[in-house]
């Protein structure tokens, strides 16, 4: 959905659109070395969508998720932190990037969707691809949503205390998790009905 | 194919290829990461060419090809009417993206030609490889080709209803179309040839 | 190897160095998924510096690489009449890109040594990691190498025919192909010698 | 951490984001096919933090580190060498570009803790997937981090004698080196405690 012929409007078009390019490079590359690395640990969630989805169908016992949402909730603070002392600016500040309106938040949606579908279209047969399923889906996401796919509540809300170009105000928060829960929970029943109709 | 030097007569080239670079990278991930997901569901075609050309060797059964081509189509305007809602354009709108001209058409033969020996190619030794090497592909085909690799009949009457860079004038369709039909059945043709001499 | 603060003097550098980026990723994902496709029908050679080292270890047998030769031409030349056929120029056409001197000719040597090393290193343990391992390879060696490695013979011959930014004067053609011979010599033996030394 | 707010402000800031962009690729690329290449032969370290940090828990034999410490040192300098050589350089020359800070300094910690974090996470039950890994966290790690990841004390002395934009000052490399072997021995205790977690 790029539109190059308004990118070519002048060289500042191309600057974000080369640093888009290198995040996305960057977070695709990395969670297919975070999965590889944690995988066969903790499963890898690192997001609290994907543990809830593996929770309600049998997988994650609930007793577990308390801790693995603390646990990602901590690392995704931490993330930003340590971000933060590496770059040289404090610790933890409120962004004041406003991301609001029905585009991101269907985005949102349409994200976190996507997401959990790869993941249980994957876990199943091919769970030794889920690292690199993953980090294609996500380089991807964030070309293809309005959004840049945040599709993770824990990064959502670690994002709001950066004030960076990849934050996020806090008061659009809320509305960025309500639309990956629905989304995540949407995947989880549809593709719960496609491995009922497979198995079957 | 690309030419710096045409390229470098100001920041407009360099735009539109960092433009051309995210879209690739972005669909080649993609379609790792669909391929993926929906290989053990559906077998992941997503293309009629796909469709026909597997049928016409025994593969998909006849009687399931219109279901698959009506869900290929269904799903190819499905996904140009969400991009368009989440980048807040109207769902469908007609194309004036002229691509014409025996360049481009024949790069779609080439395009599909290629993409089909691609899936023949892997698929009967190397399956697990397929989501890759499709991906790995398109990413490529995007460059190569004069016509950015449509290579898929329902991608192309899809994108002739969405009226930003990616579109194509529904004039210009059906030419596109029966040029990948011709390069899908030229690479079946070749590729079970191929395989008749490899048994032997 | 690339120096960002040469590059800053003016866009010209960063449009360039956009366009060789996406050759390189173009050019590594076509490799994948061609290595992919054709390895199981033929040994995926496409190079005849590929062929006379296998030949020289008992892997090709002598009387085939004449017609390994003859093909690997013969598409060389076909693909890039293809690609000026697409692009709208004369089908082939003699090229003045001078690429001479030591640091070129050096360039080619290290360029196909480290490819044979590549194949040489993955084919006995890991054979089906050879299309990864050479697409990445080659997606790399465009950038450490002074000359865009060009690391075959039969391309090299085939780029004299297009006044591209990719061609090559036929007169610089011999001294890039014997290089490219030597270091896959070079690259053989020393692999050859790996292998007896990891055997014992 | 890319902030294209900043880089907007000029081709510049571009510019050097597509020299990174292209060196991350070429790097990422080039440890896949290396790594494919010498795992079977050495273990394929190239790493004197990755070698001590195997030799302290049982894997490389003390009486072989010096052996591979001497290699590593000397293959980064020759590489250092060829490339100067292929760029038309002189040989080694001492470099002026100064790293220091403690951003730099944390960045070096954070980057090889990662590193290893993601050698011993997939050594032992993932090791076919080690080189995508290794090469997709380094991909990642040049960004994520302040200091464009040296991670590798061999390297950051050989990186001493290129007075290119990868170069380091000399008086700069012991501190880098330093917050290497951190790293990686806090990374090899880390997962040390998971594995018997794990195991138990």
């Amino acid at each position: 959905m790029l539109d190059p012929e308004s990118w070519a409007s002048g060289w500042r078009g191309g600057n974000i659109a080369i640093a888009l390019l290198a995040n996305t490079i960057a977070t695709g590359a990395a969670l297919i070395a975070l999965i590889l690395t944690f995988g066969p640990i903790s499963g890898a969630h690192f997001n609290p969508a994907v543990t809830l989805a593996d929770a309600s169908q049998g997988g994650t016992e609930w007793r577990d998720v308390p801790g693995y949402l603390a646990a990602q909730f901590a690392g995704a603070f931490a993330g930003v932190s340590a971000a933060h002392l590496m770059f040289g600016e404090p610790l933890l500040s409120p962004s004041h990037h406003a991301r609001t309106g029905g585009g991101q938040l269907f985005s949102e949606f349409v994200a976190t969707f996507g997401l959990l579908a790869v993941i249980w279209g994957c876990a199943r047969l091919r769970s030794s691809a889920v690292p690199f399923a993953v980090g294609a889906y996500i380089t991807s996401a964030y070309w293809f949503t309005a959004s840049t796919s945040f599709a993770n509540p824990a990064v959502t809300l670690a994002r709001a205390s950066t004030n960076t170009f990849s934050g996020i105000r806090l008061m659009d928060a809320p509305g960025f998790v309500v639309m990956q829960l629905i989304g995540a929970a949407a995947a989880t029943a549809l593709f719960r009905w496609f491995h009922r109709k497979v198995a079957s």
